[in-house]
């Protein structure tokens, strides 16, 4: 691995539970709302002029989608939920001691949550923590108010990282497991790492960064996806990117969306259980032409070669930078090189 | 067959098409519109003060459904169509050699349909016969208004008689075909008919009668019945009768709903094809537990009981008869006696 | 349209039921069997040391596919039923009239069907027409003998033709309706005609010929076409060539696979009703992105290039031809050109 | 609530992972065999004369389903999984704290495990505690081995006991989290619990006991379990005890089957997350007629009166005892009473 793990200071490791949210910046709110609440099935459970807090039918909380009214599509934030409010001092703890920069939010600054911490990652993420969040009425029984492709929850947010080994040594650090990689010869292209005992909360996918690869939200089953398919297409609507198709790593059915703001949402279904203690890692070698697409289906150049940028904690634009070698859209089985 | 069949006259019979519509009293057209457009997935092709004409996702003409506002829920008439305008003189000399009264509609009469035979048939029915159909816009591929269990067109309609093997005599006489029968020695309790290459476009249940037993609508995939039923549970509502599961008769995939009225409506998919010109009879014993139910479950009492009243010609709420002998669900493999 | 529509001679139409079967060359029946036994899900009727009857699930009859050993993969004719013994006369003098070799193959010549006309239709290919089949145990509702794809029947054959809108006059005149085409300025690209009341029992497509470009079967539901996708790829087997998708011509579901022997088949599943006496043609632009696959997915240039050899009524390899002008792969809306 | 907690030692809690097996006799190992393997779809990672371990499609561990060959069908142990070898010395605390007799097995007694407490609770069940599982390849993606209802990994285990609160206070201070409830005025009825975050790992329900109620195994998609279905009655065979159908607690899809011993399996899909810190129990009146079958389908009266006897830890029949009041089969809104 050609990475350089961060050095590893000796602080407590925050108990992180699960991926919470994204928060994006949108340029029309109208146009997310069909996108986001018609058709991937999102219910909204609070607005404002300008935001709107979203969530899918299986979560009792708050939001899993921040949408926020901007001039320049980005994300905002991703949010993580952490066991108790102590964690989120060892959040603190653990990455001021890394250098990083971080902002507390106090309750009653952020919709449906409590105190948060901000955090300026060492790869230029930012990354709100949080412990308590607001329960909002659970629609997963609720068939008759289910809509679209009947999203149910977040299931993970995928990172587009140049140094795929350095993010994976500080998850690794931040207490992740990894289910399953994409390597070659030295190199770590690409990693599922998870806290809840799925195949992940983050992925890590090399490649112009720090961005936002896309967001992906489970469903029940693949009936929905490909009715989302067909509904979108009915609508002759651009915004069909990938699949629906079998995934190699994960075994999951997906469909990969750009919204109108050109967001990637991977609405995603039949994951499996990882939470043994010995888990095993799956690897998968770049040259295994299965591993992105099972069925041997070819990648569209823009899944590889186009993500969101990102918001610091100023709410600036970051800075991006290309990873130092040619990337899988090159050198992958399917690689356009 | 303990069935006196009519005498049989010597007259042209007429090409029948396909089972077309039924035409439905109901008592409370904003519920009616709740239970068989929201739910059901009808789409309106046109609506008066006190009538609806729907149709299904895969309808290329005006109606499958007609619902009209009154008193006391009935089934008002049941529509077939024919090959030819021809077909329709064929129809009344057909029908009046065997001494059936036949009313002419004139084209213009009716919304969405040309000229029509309005026939009383021998058992007590009143069957509409149509050539023309006004045509509508196909909807099967607007997947963006789907809705409910989107149901996509008329599969067969099921009459309920105090003498099958009467009735399947008559059919016959009129060009059906016969998929599948359930009998015991010297008996016909019930048998399905086809004039479209499916397992049928009329079924006969042994019952009191004539009474509308329940009308198939067909959906695409057994998943939008799975849908269809978490929906109507989910709205707590007292419709689902009898299902989801599997046909012995037919292999299809059901469920059962009663609307608020009462009138029964199939929610059915997987048919298989029956054209070929030697297609077999199934037969299927009374005795044999996996003839209404493939996987054993237990028919509901109100399934094989209750059914809706006919109005005759002139509108008026057909006398009814009860079979001379004990029907199915005394005497069947999971019956009650 | 440019085709030249051959001359209409006065002759009785036959009147045919169905596409009822391909008769393939394959080199190595084992690997057949692996195929189209193992993973397609057919189930074997009879064989011989060199050749196998295969029939699907909702076949009644002895087979809907032949696959015969040879040197050389090509498609050795393709069948289609008619409703009685009377309709062969009809075909032999329809033929002739067209200048088209007739042979008559007598009863007992052919295994599982009764006296046939093997005709040498005027675009080169090798038509068999019977009306008597053997029948076979229906195995639809022996699940627990399903496997692979679950195979139910044959729906349709699709041809490569140089000139469509001669084939398709062709067919008309033998009395097929036409459900889709695809259509440029004065040029027809493909159509879709049938005579059971389905999208098509034989399609046209514009391309070097005359070749098979493939048989299609009908599965159930989705369900078994994301199955089979799943069972291919996890034995690593080049087979899978296009999809899982759906179609915008017909609206069906499909996956397109490569026998061992090149031999391609479509699995497809949700197809609609045509028997109305009106039904109206539905015609897709060339242009239009979505007609070939309606989730906007691309093409994959082997399933527009490639087709299987004809054999003539004496077993040689039938001579072809390329169209006279570009193709629907280079003008079409996802062309290559 | 009626039960008795027992009282609280003040012991270490071990961490519990998740629910890993059910070890069961049955008379006829080959009969098993085609019960659980050709049909539920379990993949066979050893064996002897006398004993099946079987692995379902998302196990990478030895087995989640043990058979052993026995004169009187029985449970002879359940089993948990615990995250480190030290948890068992905890195990071993907690139980001999509370006055259960406690049994340490040493590695290499049972296969596939390493060393184990076997617990003698104090509601008569045997489990069996262990940390280290041998690996064996996990199949999840060899879906050309996958057979029958392609059962994926256990999902959990439903006990029958006499005082559903006592097991409730028990299985709380074990660790475990509530997830749903059935309850009337002043009275548990059955409960869900949970330690991985899905609805249960263990399921309490009133009722004579100790029993073994069922055992719950997971497959993909509601599709499998209508397949599962299909094949069972294809084949004629008793085993279908409930269902298909949708659960109110846990909003799963299932159906319930017995096995040729009478044991009874769950196949169960779409579960939800309750990993949240705060995720709240659901709790469902013994009024609500939707609580066991959403669709609101009368339960067999079997599968509420009967469940398999309970071996100790020498291997004899555990005596039973009723509960000290009418149960839900009498009292619930779909009782018999």
């Amino acid at each position: 691995m050609t990475g350089q793990a961060p050095p590893t200071p000796t602080t407590p490791v925050p108990d992180i539970v699960r991926a919470a949210w994204v928060d994006l910046v949108v340029t029309d709110l109208d146009r997310a709302r069909a996108f986001w609440i018609d058709l991937i099935g999102f219910h909204e459970t609070a607005a404002d002029a300008d935001t709107l807090w979203l969530r899918g039918t299986a979560d009792s909380v708050h939001h899993s989608l921040i949408l926020r009214r901007g001039t320049t599509p980005a994300c905002r934030a991703i949010g993580l939920r952490v066991r108790s409010d102590a964690d989120l001092d060892a959040v603190r703890a653990f990455h001021e001691a890394r250098g990083c920069r971080v902002d507390e939010i106090p309750a009653g600054h952020q919709r449906g949550v409590g105190r948060m911490m901000r955090v300026d990652d060492p790869f230029g993420f930012t990354v709100e923590y949080v412990h308590h969040m607001d329960h909002a009425e659970r629609l997963l029984m609720r068939w008759d108010l289910h809509h679209g492709a009947e999203v149910a929850r977040l299931d993970h947010i995928n990172l587009s990282v140049p140094d795929v080994a350095a993010a994976h040594a500080h998850y690794t650090a931040l207490g992740f497991g990894t289910s399953e990689t994409i390597e070659g010869p030295d190199h770590l292209y690409a990693a599922w790492m998870y806290r809840k005992p799925s195949v992940h909360d983050i992925a890590l996918t090399e490649g112009n960064g720090p961005r936002l690869h896309h967001v992906g939200y489970a469903v029940p089953e693949s009936s929905n996806i490909l009715r989302l398919a067909d509904i979108v297409a009915a609508r002759d609507e651009p915004w069909l990117e990938r699949g629906p198709g079998r995934h190699g790593v994960s075994a999951a059915f997906y469909l990969y969306l750009r919204d109108p703001d050109g967001h990637r949402v991977e609405v995603y279904t039949t994951d499996y259980f990882t939470g043994d203690p010995d888990h095993p890692t799956l690897r998968w070698s770049i040259d295994d032409p299965r591993r992105r697409d099972f069925w041997g289906g070819a990648v569209v150049p823009s899944w590889y070669t186009e993500a969101m940028e990102i918001l610091d904690l100023d709410g600036r634009v970051r800075p991006t930078a290309d990873p130092a070698a040619p990337g899988e859209v090159v050198v992958g089985a399917d690689g356009l090189g």
